[in-house]
């Protein structure tokens, strides 16, 4: 059942269904190559909406498309479900988990990404999990909803604080649109649902290592981000590092800060696939690519999105955004054309769309070229472009939807615990997912 | 916080936030009492439709809703999510897992239903995972989708096929309705989406141990059913009992039927809870109730729903469905009524609104009193019949649009496996569910 054309065409090797791969795969949709996709999930996800889902304003499957579905019109490509965990460049194959075992490739686009980096505190992950995939976000949303039952529960007010207070370490975009939601929630949809605790008295906390708020929008809107989100309720503390986290409590500096709820949202650690491929690693284990996304002393192979590296004619990095990795697979793909073509390949030149954060309810912050904008007229933009930019017919439908019912009725759709108390022994058999506590 | 009107209202906690212990919860909203209801889970879910989310059409939350959020405006009542793990009936206390640890009742209404019975083979259980949760209805989507991935990334034509068999056990409306939906799903849905196999060769098999399909049916609604499955491609296999299952196959009698994917739908065992009630229990652990629907001996102790067991004067028993827990759960608080103002109480009466069953797509069974009804007729019913039957606003909106969309399309939109590849030893620190293969 094979399309066997005698492996005239070059194989492409895609590892990745992220902005990157999807992006290259699609790209390459008339070449002559044949391109596999790879990814360890059968899912695509549109991260910058994995906020909403780890506040329960979204359904895991409104973000989500299965990859094969989206690549199932293109006929030169086939979607493989595996996990890559070794590249063998010098035998030019994918070592993958499970049948085929190896995947070998002409080319080879690497489109992993990035996983939140600990600074070397590995040990806080289980205590503040952070939000890159599905999992992540389904995770934060039942710590989030879980809280508020033990706050319930309990008879302690101080206990009760702690499962009150929720700190968010890292003031990047994620950690800013995380935080600013959580208030309103907290105030108006929980509100009337709880008789013992008042949900108007939840903290929420932004730790930021650095001095100011969201590092890739110029200065002025991160004056306007910190003051939007204390208007909100939050409490937002620069230059504050995390030096210790502790089931029980997080120390910002020498403070204690007593919560039973941390989510990380600071750094970055490259997929340690990069490892495999020889080179030099920077810092925090992203591959540095020539300027054609290639990886140096490899001109078959090239990585895209937050796994490389490239410093910009302005001396800036590329930044580790979607369209970063949407615009480098492109790249990425269009230089395999060209060298099937006999073409010289062109440098990678990021193209700064603009950027935008959400700050709670209805109200958001643009940066795009030369003009700025806040609050509601942000917002409504932010909504147009993330319904465009969202794969799929039914997932847009769907997400307005949401989004419209959040929006008049102030409450949230997806509050939805999947397992959270232990199961008895006698009904353990069919296995879930593990109930891990929110606490010691 | 808490409304403390000194005790004086007796106390009626009610266990299971299933349709038995919603609606008592409900009925009981102007009655001066203060009501408890307990539940392991956060949310309420609409069982009748728990198949589509298991076959990829309905998200979780789209069925779902929050317990605490369906009470909000019933002043006299507490939501409280905890596992009930003994009844002391001598005492009047429910003990609870975590705080506080017993929950004292005037009046106890036990509505925690029930699980699958594996006849004594509970080893069973995580080959042949059932259809009661929503963990459940993920997981039977997990294996169904990852069955196709399989078989499309092995070379052996015999493994292929093993993996693109299902065998579904039990005849009753679950089996009927699951068996009835996957052809369509392979056939249509699925077919462009991959290179190696052909998803028409799907096999669907259906066994049920008795001599006939949906035994709460009319014959001649269960030999239409036979009829329309068997239209769809499913084979069906009456007085055909499972006599093993492994990793690889199902033994119906002494065949063999290699498979790595089966679904049990087959039996039920009541919830363990009814042991501590210190009452005979009958052959799968049911509690015999009186006519007004209280444990004999214990006047102030009411189970409903498929946990309770009772006789009609037609000499049937009331049947194990959703409008038998719906209606004793009214007629328990209602006898709860009828004591606090001294009046007696009255008989459970069931009354049989009907049945219904969808086959395949945009057909049904339905048998309302002296009419019965099939093919799209019934569809129609019965999909208007369960929109206004869901729960909440948005769910009916969400899963019209989710309808809409696989009717037009022949799509199923929540094709996400959750997690499906087990992650890198390095990358496993926020805990996810565990990665269980289909097979060995």
């Amino acid at each position: 059942m094979t399309e066997d054309t005698g492996r005239a065409r070059p194989r492409v090797v895609i590892i990745g269904g992220g902005f990157g791969g999807l992006t290259a795969a699609r790209t390459l949709r008339n070449a002559p190559v044949e391109v596999t996709l790879l990814d360890r999930t059968n899912h695509h996800v549109f991260q910058p909406l994995l906020y909403q889902v780890a506040t329960a304003q979204l359904a895991p499957s409104d973000i989500t498309a299965p990859i094969r579905f989206l690549m199932r019109g293109q006929k030169n490509a086939t979607v493989l479900l595996a996990e890559a965990t070794q590249i063998e460049p010098e035998r030019r194959v994918v070592c993958v988990d499970g049948e085929p075992g190896e995947v070998p490739y002409d080319f080879l686009i690497v489109a992993t990404g990035a996983r939140h980096s600990y600074f070397g505190h590995d040990d806080w992950e289980p205590l503040a999990p952070g939000l890159k995939s599905i999992g992540d976000a389904v995770e934060v949303r039942r710590r989030f909803l879980l809280a508020f039952e033990e706050a319930e529960k309990t008879d302690d007010p101080v206990e009760r604080q702690a499962y009150q207070t929720f700190v968010i370490v890292g003031g990047g975009a994620t950690g800013v649109e995380l935080a600013g939601v959580m208030p309103e929630i907290a105030k108006n949809a929980l509100r009337a649902d709880f008789r013992r605790i008042d949900t108007r008295n939840t903290r929420v906390i932004l730790l930021e290592g650095g001095p100011r708020l969201i590092p890739t929008f110029p200065q002025s809107l991160a004056d306007r981000a910190k003051r939007d989100l204390e208007k909100l309720g939050v409490e937002v503390r620069l230059n504050c590092l995390v030096t210790r986290i502790e089931p029980d409590a997080v120390y910002a500096g020498d403070e204690r800060i007593p919560t039973r709820t941390v989510f990380w949202a600071a750094g970055n650690a490259a997929s340690p696939l990069a490892r495999s491929l020889g080179v030099p690693l920077d810092r925090v284990g992203r591959v540095p690519v020539e300027k054609d996304l290639s990886v140096p002393g490899r001109p078959e192979v090239f990585v895209v999105g937050d796994l490389a590296t490239l410093t910009q004619e302005n001396g800036k990095p590329v930044p580790w955004v979607a369209q970063g990795a949407i615009q480098g697979g492109r790249r990425a793909a269009q230089n395999i054309e060209c060298d099937l073509r006999g073409r010289p390949r062109r440098p990678f030149r990021y193209w700064d769309k603009g950027n935008m954060a959400v700050l709670g309810r209805a109200r958001a912050l643009a940066e795009i070229g030369r003009f700025r904008f806040t609050g509601f007229v942000a917002w409504l933009m932010w909504l147009g472009l993330h319904i465009v930019y969202l794969v799929g017919f039914r997932n847009r439908l769907s997400v307005l939807l949401q989004w419209a019912y959040a929006y008049f009725t102030y409450q949230r759709g997806v509050r939805l615990i999947s397992d959270p108390v232990p199961r008895m022994p006698d009904e353990t058999a069919v296995p879930g997912p593990p109930s891990v506590k929110t606490g010691p």
